[in-house]
Formats: structure tokens, C-alpha cells, sequence
């Protein structure tokens, strides 16, 4: 791992921007009013002032077999967008991106998108089936996958239509809205590979169909390259069994690839010589042209990034001075490999730092340190892949594709903060 | 990423053992009868034969804000032994890792162990106290901290006293008890670095005092230069603020190191000139060897690894044939080099595979797929850091350190697997 930025000696100015911020937050201290409170570990001994917590013991050890977050972070959850869809059956809920950092999205904030509900699969009745063009079909329980040799990888999974409601211009008010169609886990899954080397794939085999075990029986086709490339029959998110809302106990991990392919409660892989054209490759999930045409099997998620702070969902409270901007980057091509930032609607842009681990396929975290002077903002943010492809703005996919798509919008966000700290979701001409 | 073993091309040898254990266990299809229910998406028209889940709709989006495990995992969760401690406030609770895949830890399950219960701080009142050798004594708030730049990083945390009761011989049945003061997590937080260099040290600042705001008022001495190196002032875990049993809003991470030393709740830090020599560093937290001497500051864990599975608490349930073992391999000195698998007790060592991400201090996932052909066998595993440092035997470690220690067990565990598949701790010598 590299040195962190933060870690290695800060150039003067940084330094000094960062004591001038720090002086209008963290107080200098005159009197050392705590510090006198030196008589650790003997309550009785302790001023009035010291709090309750430190008075009495708390809660003991498990009092909780499986821990939840603290009462005061309530406030950070899923949220749905209630006329979206007909019902919330087939609807979404976003993950709150504007309230998490790092990479790694924990197991009970991430997106949901059901076509008819949460299947709530019996795991001692799950069957997966495998048939089609191989030399013998083969069904799997649970314990049989379980039984597989596995991998662990961190991908992020972001729906098609992420972003979809901003193609014809700003609209929703919040990064958790605008892109929290996204999540980012570590898999743990079998290589869909292995399972199509058990069945034996026939010479004419090139398409697969991927079918899930819930109402809707959601189909998608899958080029079988991609099946043998890196696709997993994942059963594991962060080290522990997949949520019932994200597939329980089975789904399609694809990475790079849209999110409609990663079928959840996945029942059956068909193996076939040419595509399904089922209702989500034909009705939906295709990419209306302003001809009147529509492209289709458009599965790579292009390199894409968002500022999740400052954002209208986390507005900055402070008047001016040091700043901390932070985001994500991602691509369904490969490693984020530059990420810019402006804070002048696209005028001028800064080189962003990236933080932590930056992978094939996940999302990456980057931060830009800048001292603000209180003044207006347009924030910008554009991701550079591993290919070399640049994020484009709104206008530029509007100029290729028109205005009709609903999915695939990698456009560039802006984000306009006021001199009072409130940020909007605006567009820039 | 390097490409996964399972991806390559698996020599005939370990294909034809993975063919000849799935014959066992999933089903080569005579009468593909799930194929036949080909009318997808129209319930009306279904077999009987189809499960509830598919005829009708779920549950929808947003139902839970807050998402949690399918009900089929309760039984997956953090567990305490009663007889440990005198009270729940002064115990322990052990992350499930046979439960567990992969290195991300979910934050519900990370272990707990506290000195007074857990403190319920409320984050808008909340100090943190930076005073003693530094030219200027400063008081943070909870959004002081987060205003500050920021780095994030995958690091483990392992309790001193994990493995602690198996110094004298096996005693807990399953790796839960024996190796789960452990959990690994991608962590948030500002290096202390950048606190201190706010504060300003002065020339004869040596060590640090780490003061929690729990009612047992932690505390623990800090050397400088590990303050300087990579600790860091954390408050969020896997991207969400950490959970109220593991420090929220605030604790201390200190890679490598044992975990006391991260102290929770951190309400105070203290430059000084030498170490503070607190009840945890003199009545707890030293290794008392054979003589009635005690090692003191012995602060680094050592390379060490279990087999999460098989083990005790995760028995085979298949006869005999192909067998996934996994486990866990971590070192405070660095990064995991190779770890080895045994299936006769020490008298035969295999490569095992890693998979996924090795990081600096933060535990590796390793696999070893063999047949099995149903007899007995002493599982062990061992574990090398990229210093060269092996993982010790029990024997070699009481060899040099007597039996009355408590920490810093970190010998090698042996499982023996009967031929039912049952598993037991147990030594050999």
C-alpha cells in the first residue's frame, strides 16, 4: 500500500490551511478543566461535570448477539422515493451514500431493486438448476455450492438506471437519490465457471439465460464469455450470508455489468447458443435513442463518479476555511485511475487524492482538501478509468444518445453550494 | 489482482477430484423437471411443484431502513462464556469466524470486550482532550474530527488475550472461543499524526496516554513513534460510524497491536516523557513467565492463523471426498507470506491458497482443497509474514515462555476431524 497523503510530511501551505481551519473548530485550550480530572477509574472521585457515561457501567457483552448501529445514527438508512414506481414491490431503495466513507457499503444499507418483492427463500428447499447446451444438466442445493471452491472479491453493483431521473436534468435532491443506486461489498462466491465445467459445455454453447426464484422470475441473458471471465455464484456479502433483499441465499455477481444481470434467489442458468430477449432486455433496460431506436445489451457500467460530501444531504456547517470534499469513482471497465475535481462548475480542475484501496471494478474513495473562502460553488467530479476513458458530462451523452434513455447516465454531477453551507443539485450549460 | 487459482486451468488431478466429490453431493439431472415450468412470469400457469416464494409478490423496498441477516442466520451471532468474567460489564464476546468467509468482518458481529460495560456516549457532547507536552493544549469536538482529512484502511483487531485459555491445553470448543477476539474491518479516521502536529509536540514527548470515557476510564501508554507511524483517531468501521460496543464515536486504531491498546470511547490524549505504567499495563495485559518475571509493552501480534473450516462449531457433513478447508492468517509485523495447511497433525505440510486481498495487518483468507477419504484426521495451519517470521507450535511458545501467560498466544491450533465428520480442539504432542 502506498503512504497516505496524510502521512507523509504536508507542504507549509497545507499545513498552515489546515491549522487556520482546525482554529475556527478545535479550541485551544486555556484552562485544562479535564485534564484535572485525574483520578481515573474512581467515580466518587470524579467532578460534577463528568458525564453519565463514564459514571456507571454500561451494557454489558452480548446483550446483543448481532450489534446494530448507535440510536443517534438512526437517521442513516435507506430511502425510497415513494411515486417512482407503482408499488414498492418494484421499486428501489437507495443507499445513503452521503453518510458512509471508505469503500466498503456495510450489508444493511445496501440499494434494493425488486421486480415483485423479496423472495424469501427457504435454504434447505433452494435448488439451482443447470441445463440447456451442456453434456449433463445438474441441480445444486445449497450445501453443494457451499461445498465449491470459492473466492473473495470486493465489486460494486450498480443498477442501469442509476442516475436515470437526471438525464433530462437536475432532479433529485441528494447524492443518495442521484447515485445511490450503487452498492460495494466483498463476495464470496463460486466461479460460474466451475459450475459450467461440471455440466460440460456443448460446442454450440455462446448465451446463458439467468433466471430468479422470486415472483417475477427475473430473466437476463448473459454473453457466455463473461460467465467464464469473472462472473460468481455469490452466497456471501462481507464475510456473512447474503441479506434476504439482496438474494438470499444465491445471486449473480457480474462484474462491471449492469445490476439487472445479477439475479437474485437465482434459480436456473440455461445454456443456449443465442440471447433469451426477455422483458428486461426488451421492454426495459434498453437504451431509447433519439431516433426512435434503441441500443441494447448495453451491460458495461462506465467510469462514473460522485461528490458525496458536500452534498444536499450533507451541506457544510462551517462558515469558511478548511474543507474536506469526498466521493466515489468507479468503473465497469477496470481500476479508477485519476479522479478530477472542480469546484467552479468544470472551468478548473484539481487532481483529487485516492484513498485506501483502489481495485478492478469496486469503487474507489477520493478526497480533495482545499480551503474554502465562503464564497458560491459548482462542484464537479470526473473519473478517469484504467483504459484511459473520461468521464463525460450530461451534455456530451444528450449530444450522442439524446434525451429519451432512462439508463447508463454516467454524466458528470454538479453540486451547487451556497455561501450558507446548503448544497443544491443543479446543471451547468 | 492477480488471477484466482480456480480461474486458471485446474490440472486434471484436482478437476477430476472436484467431479468425483460433486457426484456426491449435487445432482446429475435424469428428468430436468423445473425446466419444464418454462412459462416464466405467469404464476397462474406454475406446477404445484413450485415454491411459495415464486408465486407470490414479497415484501417491498424500504420496509427496513436498516437492513439485517435472512432469519435462517440467527443463529450466526456473537456469543459469550458466562464463567470467563465475574460480570457482562468485564467480559468478552466472541465474533462467530466459522460462521464467517472472506476478511471484511460485518460490524454486528466484531467482538466485544469491555472493562465497564459499554458506554452510551452522546455524540453532540462528546471531548476529546489533546493536553501535556505539546505547545498548545487542544480540545476536538466529534465534528472537529470529521472535518479533518482522512484516510481509510483495512486493518485487524485481535484482543491479547485471544487463544488466552489455550496456553495450558485445549480447552474451547470452536474457533468462535479459542481465535474470536478478532475481527477486521475497513476503518475511517484521522492519523494521529495530524493531531498531534495541530498541538504541536515539544523535544521531550515520548509517549502517549490513551484514556477512554468508559466507566473503567481505559487507559494505555502509546510509544511516540508507533502515533506518529499509522495510528489513527477512527470513527467509522466498514464505512458507517462505528457501533456503540466497539467505541462509538471515537476510539483508537493501532495496526498491529494489540487490542487494548484501542481504546474505545477515547475521551483523552496525553503527551509525556515516559509511560504511564496504569493497571492495564502492570496487573493486566503482561505475560508472566516461567520465572515470576513479566513481560511488559509487548504490544506487537505475532503471526498466528486458524482453520475456521472444518472446526468444531463447522463439522464436515459429507462422508468423504472433496473438501474445502479455510482459514484465517494475520500478522502484526506486516503483511501474510504463504500460509500451510497440515492434515496429520504437523507431520506433513501443504501450501494452502490465498485468496483475495493480503494487506499490511489485516488477516488473509487462505483454502486447501483435497480429498478426503473419510478417516481421521489433526488439522492444523501456519502462518509466515513477509518478515520470515513461522507461526510457532504451543509447545515451542511454552518452551520459552512457561505456562502461566494468558497473552499473546499465538501457537498453532489443532482441530482432530473424526471420521463423522465431527470435529475437536484438541493438542498434540
Amino acid at each position: 500500500m502506498t503512504k497516505p497523503r496524510s502521512e507523509q510530511a504536508a507542504p507549509a501551505s497545507r499545513r498552515a490551511v489546515l491549522r487556520a481551519g482546525l482554529a475556527s473548530g478545535a479550541a485551544a485550550l486555556a484552562a485544562p478543566a479535564l485534564a484535572a480530572s485525574g483520578e481515573r477509574g474512581n467515580p466518587a472521585n470524579l467532578p460534577p461535570n463528568v458525564p453519565a457515561w463514564t459514571r456507571t457501567p454500561g451494557e454489558g457483552v452480548a446483550a446483543r448477539a448481532y450489534g446494530r448501529p448507535a440510536k443517534h445514527e438512526n437517521h442513516v438508512g435507506r430511502r425510497d422515493v415513494p411515486w417512482l414506481a407503482p408499488s414498492p414491490q418494484s421499486s428501489v431503495s437507495f443507499t445513503p451514500l452521503h453518510a458512509l466513507d471508505g469503500i466498503i457499503t456495510p450489508n444493511g444499507l445496501c440499494f434494493e431493486r425488486h421486480h415483485a418483492g423479496i423472495a424469501e427463500v427457504e435454504p434447505a428447499d433452494y435448488r439451482l438448476l443447470l441445463h440447456g447446451l451442456v453434456e449433463r444438466p445438474l441441480v445444486f442445493t445449497l450445501d453443494d455450492l457451499k461445498r465449491m471452491p470459492r473466492i473473495n472479491r470486493v465489486y460494486f453493483c450498480e443498477c442501469a438506471a442509476n442516475s436515470g431521473m437526471e438525464w433530462r436534468g437536475a432532479q433529485l435532491d441528494g447524492c443518495q437519490y442521484t447515485h445511490g443506486m450503487l452498492h460495494c461489498v466483498m463476495y464470496t462466491g463460486v466461479p460460474l465457471k466451475l459450475l459450467l465445467d461440471e455440466a460440460g459445455l456443448r460446442p454450440q454453447a455462446k448465451w446463458l439465460l439467468l433466471e430468479g426464484g422470486d415472483a417475477a422470475a427475473m430473466t437476463r441473458s448473459l454473453p457466455l464469455a463473461k460467465a467464464l471471465e469473472d462472473t460468481l455464484i455469490a452466497y456471501r456479502m462481507n464475510g456473512e450470508m447474503l441479506y434476504p433483499e439482496n438474494g438470499y441465499p444465491v445471486r449473480v455477481v457480474v462484474p462491471g455489468w449492469e445490476g439487472s444481470l445479477w439475479i437474485k434467489w437465482l434459480r436456473r442458468i440455461e445454456v443456449g447458443d443465442q440471447p433469451w430477449h426477455s422483458r428486461e432486455e426488451t421492454s426495459k433496460y434498453t437504451d431509447l435513442m433519439a431516433d426512435g431506436r434503441a441500443r441494447r445489451f448495453t451491460f458495461v457500467m462506465d467510469a462514473k463518479s460522485v461528490i458525496t460530501s458536500p452534498s444536499p444531504q450533507a451541506p457544510i456547517h462551517h462558515k469558511s476555511g478548511f474543507t474536506v470534499l469526498s466521493g466515489l469513482a468507479w468503473s465497469g471497465r477496470g481500476r479508477i485511475a485519476r479522479v478530477d475535481v472542480s469546484l467552479d462548475g468544470g472551468r478548473n480542475w484539481q487532481r483529487a487524492r485516492l484513498d485506501g484501496p483502489v481495485w478492478d471494478k469496486a469503487v474507489a474513495r477520493f478526497y480533495y482538501e482545499f480551503d474554502w473562502d465562503g464564497s458560491e460553488m459548482l462542484l464537479q467530479s470526473r473519473a478517469m478509468d484504467e483504459t484511459g476513458y473520461v468521464q463525460p458530462s450530461k451534455q456530451e451523452l444528450r449530444r450522442l444518445r439524446g434525451a429519451n434513455s432512462v439508463y447508463h447516465n454516467n454524466g458528470i454531477q454538479t453540486w451547487l453550494v451556497h455561501p450558507t453551507g446548503e448544497v443544491e443539485n443543479v446543471e451547468v450549460s
